[in-house]
């Protein structure tokens, strides 16, 4: 086998059969994979064990660069979708993997990211059940994107939507905004900041799990693409409400603040890859507060606005002043998931 | 809203939220996609009432050229994906699709394509249920890639699989070989075969319907990418048994021959996008044709071969002599689906 991807590994036959074999089923070596079928086969009685919903989500992966510091695509496809399954308060378990191969892609840059996907999933108690590989000439696509579709059961019982919002809640963030999308932007636009800044990209069911027992959970989003700002219109959208957010609140990392300043942009719409924003009755905040930060993913959670009764979304300044947070209509950062 | 995708209809922000809203949730209208969540929330007391195993599988489309004689990418991501959640026995559900697009993609095709997805979903009682869109700048993806992932049911009791195979069985195949293989080829390789030749592009689910009720039905599959000869080489490989086609016996268009001729392919190896193989008890052929013979999508339907015990595939010629068919290992046709 040659050291390069090359169209033969797209065409159905030999050379796509032994990369399957030697890369995909070996690095996510399960019994329902291992069935060689087009289809994964799923016990839906033990699936009903733990709930009566199930909760499916898909992502298409396709960041520049492959490798960042703190993950690279296939961690973050993992992560992703994981996080979409689990926001409803799911636990996620089955993940299926699209790749779309560019001609000419180093086999051991894809064997590297196969790797990172199955440990990642590993750690998180999640398998690939299913797969599908296709090859495109040189040109076609820009290295790899990678699509993961995932499924999960929502406990019994559990509520969570945007139609539990109501004014008065308030928002909390599970901890610090911007890393993931200032990570990129450095390392894409040479920036030339020396930090030690990586992605926050992560797997957050831990901390879904402790969520799920807090009766005023309302709503959780991991605030990707589109930063926080993305998910507070959402959230304001649905409610038919409005969000008033403290800028002295919010959890930024003093380089992520640097690179917003250098370049003018809002860390408020930075994506990030491992933060929930989540919106609670006011009563539970400390409740939630308290098991967030006992968690290494969660340690700087901090609630930075609430609920209110006008439908629009301001940001209250250090001074008091108070400006509306727009959607930005422009793209500040292109394939930043 | 311009007539072309612009970066910003991927950035998480208004141009997005208002693509998504007119175009996808619009075409794809239903329930479970209107919640606007990032996941779909399904019923698993609904999907245990017809079986206890879902059926799960992904795959990403990235066909060149996007419209074609007989169908369009959409359309085809709709087709393939639930032929394959389908090709168990299961009863395909719920789809999810992730778009990636490129910069400068004309809306009115992508709106074409949705139109389609919608329509090939609606026939087959399919639902979109969950999403995502992904625009990438020109020349870093060629026009437009879908992912699909389905959800399906198993009936209960129905074990359909490679593990059944056995001696004996025989082969049949739904329909002619190769149309769509040889119709893309046509349109790309510019041949200038004047035809009425088109894509199969189908859901399946009616054929799988019929021979659901038919106990010596033992596997089955769709012979896309890879043609009939990869999927005769998956049973071979599982069942490590051997099959020998009579090449007189295969259904195949005069058009085809006639451009597998031109070029010195097999239509053995073309894709197809609506064809069934089936291995089964010798004995249940002729009920299994008559079933297939009354629908459309089955009214060429053929036996072709036979499993044999040495662990080999042979295609038995008009004149009786016997040659080897291997997968091929370079690549005759690539981004055929």
């Amino acid at each position: 086998m040659s050291d390069f991807i090359t169209m033969a590994h797209g065409n159905g036959g030999a050379a796509m059969q032994k990369l399957i074999s030697d890369y995909f089923v070996q690095a996510f070596d399960n019994p329902i994979l291992a069935q060689g079928e087009d289809q994964a086969r799923l016990d839906l009685r033990e699936l009903m064990e733990t709930g009566e919903r199930l909760s499916f989500s898909t992502d298409s992966f396709v960041i520049d660069p492959i490798f960042f510091p703190g993950g690279n695509i296939g961690k973050l496809a993992v992560c992703g979708t994981a996080n979409d399954v689990a926001v409803c308060g799911a636990i996620p378990k089955y993940l299926s993997c699209g790749f779309i191969l560019e001609e000419g892609l180093a086999l051991s840059e894809l064997a590297q990211i196969i790797r990172s996907m199955a440990e990642t999933c590993r750690k998180a108690g999640i398998q690939v059940v299913t797969g599908d590989t296709k090859v495109v000439q040189k040109g076609a696509v820009d290295k790899i994107f990678i699509n993961t579709s995932g499924i999960g059961v929502i406990p019994s019982q559990l509520d969570w939507g945007m139609h539990r919002i109501a004014e008065g809640d308030k928002i909390i963030v599970s901890g610090t905004l911007g890393d993931h999308g200032a990570t990129i932007l450095n390392l894409r636009e040479n920036l030339g900041i020396q930090t030690d800044l990586c992605s926050d990209c992560a797997v957050l069911t831990p901390l879904i799990e402790l969520l799920r027992p807090i009766e005023g959970v309302k709503t959780v989003r991991d605030a990707t693409r589109g930063g926080v700002n993305a998910v507070l219109h959402e959230f304001a959208a649905a409610a038919r409400l409005g969000i008033q957010i403290e800028e002295e609140a919010l959890p930024i990392r003093r380089e992520v603040r640097g690179i917003c300043e250098l370049l003018g942009l809002e860390a408020l719409n930075f994506a990030n890859e491992g933060k929930l924003v989540i919106v609670a009755a006011a009563e539970k905040v400390e409740q939630i507060l308290t098991v967030l930060h006992r968690h290494e993913l969660g340690k700087d959670a901090a609630v930075i606005g609430e609920v209110t009764p006008t439908r629009k979304i301001y940001l209250k300044g250090v001074f008091g002043q108070k400006r509306l947070l727009d959607l930005p209509t422009n793209e500040p950062l292109p394939r930043i998931c």
